[in-house]
């Protein structure tokens, strides 16, 4: 018996893109023994047709017409890598209404267009997968769907950019300040020229988006994700955070109470305990606290040519599974619950600050004082000599405390005649 | 509009089916808008229909008659959370018979009769999923059965019994012997009055085997595991450990190297940057390394009245899902592949072996040519005196061995005038 054939158009044929082409070519067999069907690269989409390439495809499978894919009657999935959200949104919504099902590792579209996309899916019957979107190799949004389907999730934690673990993990292991580390990275090819995406939380806040579009059962927008990078945590913060039992990493939070949400990027301190505080270099990782199992973590690899390709190619097998079975486009579970977003002064944690102030009798009190006013209390206070004369360093952890207070309290404190600068503040995180 | 009802009939009411019933009855919202159907807890088998109930459920619920459950048209499905073997194992083929769908927690169960009653449900066309049975509320089977559905799994390692673990923690953390953390365990319920299951590895074991089957696709039978327990790890070991930068847990190792298969359990020496070592108390983890994906770890809890629960609702309403979809039987794969195992000359790794030995000079040039003689070579060696007089421990890491070597070498070694006693052997593992 021969098996039916799946015609795959692959949009993109960058490091993702090699990656699939390799594993759909090499897992041939074990493909299609799970799914009883043959799968087959048709088409690929390229910018330039006659670039060298890194391994073996027929040169006639490259066509520089994306038409030429999403208008074959003869494809039935179109695999996204090619990167790029305007222009890319029409393709997909195209390959949707040609009844094509969709594979895409692309988080910027998804954080934008995502419910759009979705919709646009279920309404043609068709599947669109993006399990590759979110911390590359590890099959979180399957976890989040499927896993923990009968569950309440109040809680998720990631470590969901490579890069900027990666740098604050060199800096934090070797000492060495930001803009070395980031250099030192761009030239090894670990960071990008242009960083900021990476290092400015944007795009870990598309993640967190799309984990809080899973996890909460609402639609949540990118523009709603507070979003806060990591080019201002310093070595000397990193070295504060170590002596009191901290690391510092760019952690995206996403929290649900009582059905009202937060979400955020920001530098967090966390305990050394917490099992996220262990995740180094280019390695990511989710935390997820449910109501019923508690506490989870899931650990791998969050890019690169072939863990991402695996996430990738593992959504293909279950395109094909469905279209075996017929049944396509009907598993997906839309957000069904309404979306209230938390206000500042709803939004609780510990908070880590650091102030230069004055050496001199009284300032204390003063600062202590300004604190309570604003219901900020204190779980502990160091003090420390500064090498200018006359100052000292202040180091805070707060208890539990409103954002709103505390953002208050941080301007009323730069305003006070003895402090002389807040040099940093970090929220904290005990994984209490 | 009204949702249609799946009726379930629920097999045992201990710590798991409470806590079945428990989120069935307060999640119904959340699981009708998840499945468009409505979940009915229909009957429920307990051995005693008067005992007292932690939680409030209708008396008329209640039957100590199976066939009540099982032979009613009514029920659509089984959830099995009594526990045992060949009692259940009639129970469920009897529900398979009859066309209804099981969800079961039970990995006594599955490691033994698992491809049978597999075979069975595909025969009926029905679903048979068993997520609790692996690490409780861990989702590691979906994520290798889908997540790594395209990649090619060549190592697992588990720490997949709670109780053994905790013990091990107990004992490094706070110096505890083997008998007394154990003990102490007993007495606030952390471990069984019969502890032998839990710590000579046998719960491990179908762990093990249950992974292996779905992770290299092949049909793992039980006694195929070479199973070790904890029970002889000392105190000693531990520190030994320790100061080498290892960590003893006892881990569930699945390996695949062309082809080739081993799968054991045994007190493993983990070097402290494996990221199994920093999984402390009742938590379960399973790593797993993919050709593709590479290095992965799921955490979380592997035991436990709502973990658990929530892994069995999970696969409920993916048994519900299938139904609305009329799929259900049709997603399963069979093992394919032809299973070869490894022969104790063909398993290698490290070793760590620790000796009683006579202080004086020639005794370590013996024992060094003893193990050349067997391919073992050395990596590390650290003498230490002993408080017996005239005595010496000796610690030596090999270099990769192969099993085979390595036990021909020590019964070989155990003959030898010079040494006193062979006080221990490890395996231990890098993580390379």
């Amino acid at each position: 018996m021969t098996n039916q054939s799946v015609r795959v158009g692959l949009m993109g044929m960058g490091t993702v893109g090699t990656g699939v082409y390799r594993l759909v070519e090499s897992h041939q067999e074990d493909l299609s023994q799970q799914t009883g069907m043959n799968i087959e690269i048709a088409r690929i989409l390229v910018q330039d047709k006659e670039k060298k390439r890194t391994i073996d495809v027929e040169s006639d499978l490259f066509t520089d017409d994306p038409d030429s894919l999403l208008q074959d009657p003869e494809i039935d999935v179109i695999v996204e890598v090619m990167g790029g959200v305007e222009r890319t949104r029409e393709h997909i919504l195209a390959a949707l209404q040609q009844g094509k099902h969709v594979v895409t590792a692309n988080k910027d579209l998804m954080a934008v267009h995502g419910g759009e996309l979705l919709e646009e899916a279920a309404k043609n019957g068709c599947d669109l997968f993006y399990e590759a979107s979110v911390a590359g190799g590890i099959p979180i949004l399957r976890a989040l769907v499927e896993g923990f389907s009968s569950d309440r999730i109040t809680k998720m934690m990631g470590i969901v950019n490579g890069t900027s673990n990666y740098i604050l993990t060199k800096m934090s292991q070797e000492g060495g300040n930001y803009e070395d580390v980031l250099k030192e990275a761009q030239e090894l090819g670990y960071a990008e020229a242009d960083p900021t995406a990476d290092m400015g939380g944007l795009d870990a806040a598309r993640k967190m988006s799309i984990l809080s579009t899973l996890g909460f059962h609402v639609g949540m927008n990118l523009d709603e994700v507070d979003c806060n990078g990591m080019e201002n945590v310093t070595l000397e913060d990193i070295e504060y955070a170590e002596q009191l039992g901290y690391t510092i990493k760019l952690i995206g939070i996403a929290k649900q109470d009582d059905n009202l949400i937060e979400v955020s990027v920001e530098p967090t301190m966390l305990k050394h305990s917490h099992p996220l505080s262990s995740v180094h270099g280019v390695f990511n990782a989710v935390y997820v606290y449910g109501e019923a199992v508690g506490e989870t973590m899931f650990y791998g690899p969050g890019a690169g040519e072939l863990p991402t390709a695996n996430a990738v190619v593992s959504d293909l097998v279950t395109v094909v599974k469905n279209m075996k079975l017929g049944v396509n486009g009907r598993g997906m579970v839309a957000p069904y619950k309404e979306k209230k977003l938390k206000k500042d002064e709803e939004i609780f944690s510990k908070y880590f600050m650091r102030l230069l102030v004055d050496d001199q009798s009284g300032v204390l009190a003063q600062i202590t004082q300004k604190l309570a006013g604003y219901d900020v209390s204190i779980e502990q206070v160091i003090q420390r000599p500064h090498h200018l004369e006359h100052k000292a360093e202040l180091i805070i952890v707060t208890h539990q405390s409103s954002k709103k207070g505390i953002q208050e309290v941080l301007s009323e404190l730069e305003k006070l005649e003895h402090i002389e600068e807040i040099k940093s503040y970090y929220r904290v995180e005990n994984g209490d």
